[in-house]
């Protein structure tokens, strides 16, 4: 089913994601040449442009379609990529998409600035909505997304988070730039109240599902589906809900295992298989799924007022897909 | 004179100065304390609060006095103490305003963070101006900034720095910041174009004159002045205008010896001692001197066109002061 979903929605998006391909190369403007590789590596690394899409759709059901949909959507996925440059400097990931991450082929400091630069591109065309409140939105989504990772380093290497804690950080580096984005569509439609609350709830719930399911992903997907090694959020210290949830729910000798391979980052490929077994054995895997589903479903109540239309069976899709993609 | 001109800026600023202090308290509005901590080491340094007050009286030289120019002048802190954040973590820089940078206290990755964190707040608080030129300016400011200390670090260490790449380099990383501070005071207060073009250009001129100022002082000022050790552009490999000027005058053998000074940047206080006679030698300090006068002349009289008020007097001693400071 993944596969057929896939296939419709890319057969309805192709059109625009053409359009989108090229305002992200056309804007991108940078005075030096250095500054348009180091961006140009993240941005056009094969990204799903899955924010720009929820935009242009959040803005289409709403009625707006000027075209002007197409250059406003490409905020959010700028912005997408200033976070993801100074994420990965700050997580040290050495792997982005099947690729090496920016900061091991330039200094880290040179990413952070080009991070600075596409904020400021985002911003840039932002201010050609003269709608104050996308600024708003934009600037609780930066907010949000900078505390919520300084709050994720502090967290690293806790092994007793909470679901409740482990809920907040994902909504603050995932849920709140989707959900943005789909506000952000509402808003610059002009449209009521009403509507962008429901485009905002939307988004807020496809943000966690897409968290969720990547999470998951991290644990049962392969290397090759992910570009990059599985496991590597418990390796970096970081705790996802199938674990938190397995923790939860283990005996003492099950947890003091789990803790003992937390605490020793570089296990083997045995010792992930042992503990995927442990975490779906536990309910962890299967907590995380229908947590994810009830986003799902929360997602696509949420676009119940909406009439019937192209914009609107797209974002539906676009949620399905979300938990049942294999990347 | 030069501490005449201080004490008579303070007198006249004292009362808005408290109220600016009060709102970048108020305003800072972290969720997480470590946030906040961060945030205050750098921002409650003892900062000048140059920029909030040059936005102040930009805005009510051009007649806007609601009050509403105290929190709008705040943007400008923020959005400096955001790109300090990241500059120092950049240059790893080891002290700031005589104390520890922030990055040497917590880890780099959250620094970052903060600063991004501090750029969210400036544009939260930019979104409430309803003005869309004000993001604007926002976006020219951080596009500039973060390509200028690109193009510096690309630089680094190179001996054959000509004036116009100094001169470009200042003006992004310094200028353009100054000047959108004053740009914004117009256009917040719904200027004619004559009027914001008039500040603009006294916002320009008085930043590459307070560079300069500042590029003289780390050969000129005692390291009790400056906070952290004279010299330190040179260490960091940045060529500035003092020595620019210097190397194109200088004979062979005197150019040969100040390379050589350079590629050696463990100087010791003898050295640094001779170098700064050689500056004066060949004229780089009187030149760079002349060079940020001249600047301050032009900034002075962008002013001409605005009728004579207490903000246009300050305006002007501000222009003054920033060559003749000694920190």
């Amino acid at each position: 089913m993944s596969s057929d979903i896939k296939a419709k929605i890319m057969r309805q998006v192709a059109p625009d994601l053409a359009l989108v391909e090229r305002a992200l190369e056309e804007n991108l403007a940078p005075n030096l040449d250095l500054v348009r590789e180091i961006a140009s590596h993240l941005l056009f690394s094969g990204g799903k442009r899955l924010r720009p899409l929820l935009m242009i759709h959040s803005a289409r059901i709403c009625g707006y379609e000027t075209g002007f949909e197409i250059l406003f959507s490409i905020i959010f996925e700028y912005l997408h990529a200033a976070t993801l440059l100074h994420d990965d400097v700050v997580d040290e990931a050495t792997l982005r998409r099947g690729k090496q991450a920016a900061h091991t082929k330039w200094s880290a400091p040179k990413v952070v600035l080009t991070g600075d630069f596409l904020l400021a591109r985002a911003l840039a065309i932002a201010a050609k909505t003269c709608e104050p409140r996308v600024i708003s939105v934009i600037a609780h989504i930066t907010q949000a997304m900078s505390q919520g990772e300084i709050d994720q380093l502090e967290q690293k290497g806790r092994t007793d988070l909470s679901e409740a804690e482990y809920l907040k950080i994902i909504e603050q580096k995932t849920a709140v730039l989707i959900q943005g984005a789909c506000q952000s569509g509402a808003i610059i439609s002009g449209a009521s109240e009403e509507r962008e609350k429901a485009l905002a709830s939307y988004g807020y719930h496809l943000g966690m599902a897409f968290q969720m399911a990547d999470d998951l992903l991290d644990y049962t997907a392969t290397a090759e589906e992910l570009g990059k090694n599985p496991g590597a959020d418990m390796r970096e210290g970081k705790l996802t809900l199938p674990l938190i949830h397995s923790l939860a729910k283990a005996g003492d000798s099950d947890r003091k295992w789990m803790v003992g391979v937390m605490a020793d980052p570089v296990f083997d490929s045995t010792v992930f298989k042992n503990l995927k077994e442990k975490l779906t054995a536990l309910g962890g895997i299967a907590y995380t799924q229908s947590q994810a589903n009830d986003h799902v479903t929360k997602a696509k109540a949420s676009l119940g007022i909406f009439e019937d239309s192209d914009s609107k069976a797209l974002l539906q899709m676009i949620a399905d897909y979300s938990i049942e993609r294999k990347v």
